[in-house]
């Protein structure tokens, strides 16, 4: 009993912090309560009143299941309920004309039949990519509205009436969603698309900058988990392929709003999406070599650790600089200087690794000098010859490896750059 | 008109592609309308039968609504409605008999008030990732039934007839649903699961063996192209993180089927997910590095070949005993052989990267020796001294950026490894 209650207590802790953090999804509960409300009080007033039966279950059916966080997943279900409705009940009616007038032996064998038929193919399609995307809930309400309207022992002239009756009912429930939906507080999934993909441009920038200062400088251990957390920004986006594409499905369906147009290219911003993945898969892998057992030693990271910041910070400033430029909507002008900056720094970068064997080797012929005094000039010799062959390769792995995927990464933030651009134009 | 014709032939044969690709599918959509078309018949059948308004209703709702593709989907909504109904319908009776009992003119206030408030909580509980994963469907149940019983006309007595004739109708529907998704060819979730991961886990050894064949073998056109989609089969990993989060949710709804108990570590099979994806970010970054601008020189591929080779074939070997391991849910006594070659092998590669500057730079002795005979003695001592100086670096750089790749995948393989283990436990 007491495991129970302190797990009841830990969900309401947790759920209070949800609410905290964003404030926006007790607002949703609140809205939901209030349509709900609404179309209760409505049918509650009204002298056509019947009971569960009637109509005012078509009313509160559709409110519960069409309102959705954003507008354009209300939208979305709204259309798809009213099309699927009307289209579904159309062919059932005709359907039941047919039987009808068939004779009583065959009305049964027609109606499930069609819906056997109906339902099947309907099903089907919905594995087809593009329908399920855009029509899966309508497929679910056609194959409701046709199997209900098929098997009902109506004549078609009541159903007619019923049919009439049904549609205001489900309007009424899909505008006072609708209203609801969009006079309070709205939240706009193209709006919430818009800010994940400059949030997670942001947080891709702070943790490239994050890692390679992590791995450079040798700090004490509260700076150094500071540094660890916001390193490991990319994750978010690594994660977020389901709720881009989601988001950008909902947003087709929104009209005009703030500083997005009813064609506003959503799909640009899924490619923007897909880039960013591609450049967070390779950082993830320089994550991995930064926390490998194999370290390099610090002597050897302190002759790329200019070039490397410099890469580092110059990949962020572009990453930065485009987040910037999409939240602006608007072409940066800096842009393109940026990526020059960029390039010159790989340039350094790749002559810094270029002249990195001779310097490792100035520095070991520097140590073996060192030594002169003590041992006699034979020796010294061989003590050259082996610095010379045997250059440490192990302990210079990591770092050239990570000098290495580092310029990998400034090629795909290009890429970045490409998928931007064309979502500017 | 032409256009919109090609687009219908286009989807046709889309879908026709689809279902011979997985008969299962349509498979499914035959089921859905057996269930719909045989629930639509004990219906009609019935002497009790009245309409649409009445218990039919119900039950087709129920069978559209509850079918899912997999076992798992469909006890899973099928729990959940039949919990969400009853619940929901008995805190609404109660609230009802309060509200009847206060008197006419507080009764609508209690009931839209006890609506909105309930709906509230209960819109908002599901924002809790917790609830999200288990009861999302159940919540919308709950909503709907509540706001429906609450706000209907009737006295309690009616109410609880019809309550009981509800339950009988949904219980109906959920049985001639369960019945027919587990009868005829059952798609199970946890099945699904365990092929998918098996699936993925073969994908990644055979791209990770692709990859580097490709690298370091020079292919004419087919040959190479053929290899090419072979090593992209670690893309599918990236993707499937989805699936396999919603599979295992289901799979964890599903009875005794096949070799799977009921309660199957189904989260283990998560885990091994994470440890794939987090290679396949490795082996992702390592294909970047493969197509990269900057290659390195065939003599220099040939240095490391044999051995890169032979570690990627070790670490696929592995991957491919895991994968057996799953298949037959059975240890291997060979895994820990072939993880210890595995390691071997990276100590070779290791060996192969220490030994490679003196490899290199007896080469360019041997091509200054071919080179001897016409140029002084004094020309000789500054070309072997510059080529000592410079290795070339540049030259060498993907290679060794592939090799510290290679060594850190055999590394998270050890991870896939551990997280294979613990599925075994």
């Amino acid at each position: 009993l007491v495991g129970r209650k302190d797990m009841f207590i830990g969900f309401l802790k947790n759920a209070w912090k949800l609410g905290v953090d964003d404030p926006r999804k007790v607002m949703h509960g609140l809205k939901v309560g209030l349509a709900l409300a609404l179309v209760s009080l409505f049918y509650y007033t009204r002298p056509l009143y019947d009971g569960v039966g009637g109509a005012a279950m078509w009313a509160i059916m559709t409110v519960v299941v069409v309102f959705e966080y954003t507008v354009g997943g209300c939208l979305y279900k709204g259309f798809n309920r009213a099309t699927a409705t009307s289209t579904a009940g159309a062919i059932a009616l005709g359907v039941h004309w047919v039987a009808h007038k068939s004779g009583k032996q065959f009305e049964p064998v027609i109606l499930s039949g069609s819906v056997f038929l109906l339902a099947s193919a309907a099903t089907f399609s919905r594995f087809v990519p593009t329908i399920k995307t855009k029509f899966d809930y309508g497929i679910t309400i056609f194959i409701l509205t046709y199997s209900l309207v098929a098997v009902s022992g109506y004549r078609v002239d009541a159903l007619l009436q019923m049919a009439q009756q049904r549609v205001s009912t489900i309007s009424i429930g899909i505008f006072i969603c609708l209203c609801v939906c969009i006079m309070i507080r709205p939240v706009w999934a193209g709006q919430e698309l818009h800010l994940l993909i400059t949030r997670n441009m942001d947080k891709l920038a702070a943790s490239l900058e994050g890692c390679i200062e992590e791995y450079l400088e040798e700090d004490s251990g509260t700076e150094k988990e500071k540094k660890s957390q916001k390193s490991q920004g990319y994750k978010a986006v690594l994660n977020s392929k389901a709720s881009e594409e989601s988001q950008a499905n909902l947003a087709r369906w929104e009209p005009r709003h703030g500083r997005f147009g009813f064609r506003h290219p959503w799909s640009e911003y899924l490619k923007v999406g897909v880039a960013m993945r591609y450049t967070a898969y390779c950082l993830e892998a320089l994550n991995g070599c930064i926390n490998s057992d194999i370290q390099a030693a610090n002597s050897v990271k302190k002759c790329l650790s200019d070039e490397c910041k410099k890469l580092g910070t110059q990949c962020a400033m572009v990453l930065k600089e485009l987040s910037n430029s999409i939240k602006e909507m608007a072409q940066s002008s800096r842009l393109e200087l940026l990526v020059c900056d960029m390039n010159l720094a790989v340039q350094d970068l790749q002559d810094a690794l270029r002249s990195l064997p001779s310097q490792l080797q100035k520095e070991a012929l520097q140590a073996a000098q060192v030594q002169k005094t003590s041992i006699s000039s034979a020796t010294i010799t061989s003590v050259k010859n082996e610095n010379i062959v045997t250059m440490p390769l192990m302990e210079v792995l990591p770092v050239i490896t990570m000098a290495s995927l580092l310029i990998e990464i400034s090629v795909r933030i290009e890429g970045i750059v490409d998928a931007v651009e064309s979502l500017a134009d």
